[in-house]
């Protein structure tokens, strides 16, 4: 950050009363910058024991694989975010009630919060091919092809859901990643809780 | 937003190409600035059947009672951030680690998401008197006093937190807030799960 996106002044690192860091604040009109984690959303689409991945058409990690997700925008909430994405990425449309939560994670050094739902179809529906997922295919754990994830991080993370589909029950999962690594906690969900079921 | 916040030209609603909605775009180097929603942290403080409520001292809604909390900086967890605010609204000191999430919830007209915590402890710990937080009270449910909140919309958290405080079983809360009302879900967590007791 350079410039004050307010009044097109320069801004200056400084110290803001009553804050305990620095924050860009404007020499000319005297506005504080915060700048703040964004939150990514995507979506476990699940049926029977597989689930749907997208081979992804951009950077970062292009011609791998990855599950449907991105930005939340201002006027969404987590779940019609991770909808929104869902349509747009692969066509298929789950409406954001049927998004049930999965897991809460932060990437510590890419100053990211990820909010993950899962939802339960009764069968595959028709997908399309998009910028963003240029195929869309349906894997089970053990026919996933690890070595091309996108993000190698997330394997823990999906073989948790992999299990907890097999099972029927679920959780969420609630932890972080940092340079040294990972940690998380699972916070089980009381009863069968693949809710929303429904056809396509 | 007016100027660019890297080159200092003005910027411009424009289409962006593979995007469905306008974004401010700078009419210099080209730079496309998102706006996305902003997390904020927040820890019901437990202590048998009381919570912590702190009286605010800054606005909006000074003099008022609301939990402690705030903004999620860059280099934080959700569960980071909330020991953070903690610690500096009321001198309490919990660790990450202690945090237990209770509610993932979005303002929609605010463009806000709010990550909500509880942590359970045996004794009520001594506080301090911040500018945040000019006087630090614990309340169970019925000697709260409800005509008072700093923010009303919060009503039906709390009097689920306490209710889940008395049975002591939990379930984790998502929603959201938008011009027309509140919607939310529980998930009821298997078992007890007041774990992280202990004293300070």
């Amino acid at each position: 950050m350079n410039f004050c996106s307010d009044c097109g002044s320069k801004v200056s690192l400084q110290a803001v009363a009553g804050d305990n860091r620095q924050r860009f604040v404007c020499d000319g009109c005297g506005m504080t910058h915060y700048q703040n984690p964004n939150v990514l959303v995507a979506t476990y689409v699940c049926v029977g024991e597989s689930m749907l991945w997208i081979k992804r058409g951009t950077a970062p990690a292009a011609g791998k694989w990855a599950i449907p997700g991105g930005y939340m925008e201002n006027d969404e909430t987590p779940e019609s975010g991770a909808s929104r994405e869902l349509l747009e990425e692969t066509g298929i449309d789950v409406p954001a009630h049927e998004m049930l939560l999965v897991s809460v994670s932060s990437i510590l050094h890419m100053a990211q919060t990820h909010l993950v739902f899962r939802c339960h179809l009764e069968h595959r529906p028709d997908t399309v091919q998009t910028e963003e997922a240029v195929e869309c295919a349906w894997f089970e754990e053990h026919d996933l092809p690890w070595e091309e994830l996108a993000f190698a991080s997330i394997e823990p993370h999906v073989r948790q859901v992999y299990q907890w589909l097999r099972k029927g029950n679920y959780g969420i999962r609630v932890g972080f990643i940092d340079e040294n690594g990972s940690q998380y906690r699972n916070f089980p969900l009381a009863g069968a809780t693949s809710t929303g079921q429904r056809n396509v």
